[in-house]
């Protein structure tokens, strides 16, 4: 999927929506535990996937959440990203993976990601460098989302270490990735927790997407990611996962998910409007 | 397994060798690929491990030349751990599969690897933080191999990024990450390419075990990392892959590929001699 026809999509579906596919089996709903004939983390997402499909542009599986259960949660993974492929074609898909690794394993992991499971897009870390994401470039038409500043508490370990040049990691890394691929084919993840940093962002990664977790759950702001993060073509994709996808424990769990997507679509529906 | 045991194996064997079970269909010898009652990636991992545990004190299956396969590679990931676990009971078993996540997700990957598959051992990116670390640690009776300085020409990037404090990116990952755990639950990745760099590795973890990729194909020194980083309770895992996996492509790739581990465990033990 080019970067025109995700363009497109997001302001067909006024949504730039991902919504994370964090299957945790210990969460899920009790009706979908009891039913016999099925496993539940893939018929889990298909309910969840049928009542978010309108609201959201992407989704996002955590490919840990399944690979915690070995065998039969690759299965269950496998099988999400095949039903995504045939009821969502429009829909952009990203391999929430995290891969880093020396150029001719890197290489491995992109050509599952992208061949044998036909994702759009994967998350990469960027700590192993140049030769570690070159592999997932290759594709010309995949993209590669490079970690640059993430949600969680730990960013403020290493990724605002101070550099020589006066930048800091995450700009580094931001600076560093532009010349390996362009917008085309690059994207950032960038924590919604880290509002106000968004702006130096954009001077750095003016016309990139950037992937924007930590909306909800981990408390980032919509409104301050819109207000310092968006451009003429929207460039940002925010994720939710638990605010959606266990937006109820009971049997209506699917409608409710698609009452928090539909929500959180309107909203951005609005921040279109102001900003973009 | 805890840090005494392993330097046991390591004092019994005369051997600090890990073999790397980087198994790339594209490479294997044809008359594994040519019998057909079984699936070749488990079967050439059998062979190998049977030819070379004498001469190793450590497994390491990089999980990207099994994900690229999707739910058959894993299924051949899962039987080759199974296998190791029973035929090698003293041996270390290293899941190389560069994780990090934030916090909630980064304990599914632990769980899966340790409790699901049985690992003693998982690689673990430090770019997320302190939060994508710790559900690893958490696993007192397990291990986390922190990547510090890799051993691939993208380590210039990043790892070598100067901070306000004077030290590198990958010096501060090393000073860092033992405020969070010790010795006897973390090691560190260092890149045998890297030989001058280990003596100031060693000025900032004396006693930690380093695994150490890099020998052979990608053209890293025994003698350099032993010199500046064996320690006298040898701190060293030195890992070999093509090297030894693929030493043959002939009938003979198991036994050729015993005789390429004998020939570094003979090596290692001069080295022991010599350093420890």
């Amino acid at each position: 999927m080019d970067r025109q026809y995700l363009i497109e999509q997001i302001r067909r579906r006024r949504s730039f929506l991902c919504v994370g596919l964090d299957t945790d089996l210990a969460k899920l709903p009790r009706p979908v535990l009891e039913q016999q004939d099925e496993e539940p983390l893939f018929a889990f997402n298909r309910a969840v996937i049928d009542a978010t499909a309108p609201y959201c542009v992407a989704y996002k599986p955590n490919f840990a959440f399944y690979e915690r259960f070995g065998l039969q949660g690759w299965q269950a993974l496998e099988r999400t990203v095949e039903y995504l492929r045939e009821r969502c074609p429009d829909h952009f898909l990203i391999a929430d993976a995290k891969r880093g690794d020396i150029g001719n394993t890197a290489a491995m992991y992109a050509r599952g990601i992208y061949e044998e499971m036909g994702f759009h897009a994967a998350t990469v870390a960027p700590y192993m460098g140049r030769d570690s994401v070159e592999p997932f470039l290759e594709y010309r038409d995949r993209w590669t989302v490079l970690l640059a500043l993430t949600s969680n508490p730990g960013s403020r370990d290493f990724q605002f270490q101070p550099g020589a040049d006066g930048g800091m990691l995450y700009e580094s890394v931001l600076r560093r990735s532009q010349e390996w691929a362009d917008e085309g084919q690059l994207m950032y993840v960038v924590g919604a927790t880290q509002g106000e940093r968004f702006r130096e962002v954009r001077r750095l990664a003016p016309r990139h997407f950037l992937l924007v977790p930590g909306v909800g759950a981990q408390g980032g702001s919509l409104e301050d990611v819109c207000r310092h993060g968006m451009t003429q073509d929207c460039g940002l994709l925010v994720n939710s996962s638990r605010g959606i996808i266990y937006a109820s424990q009971g049997d209506d769990f699917a409608s409710a998910a698609g009452h928090a997507a539909r929500e959180l679509q309107e909203q951005m529906a609005g921040m279109m409007d102001k900003y973009m």
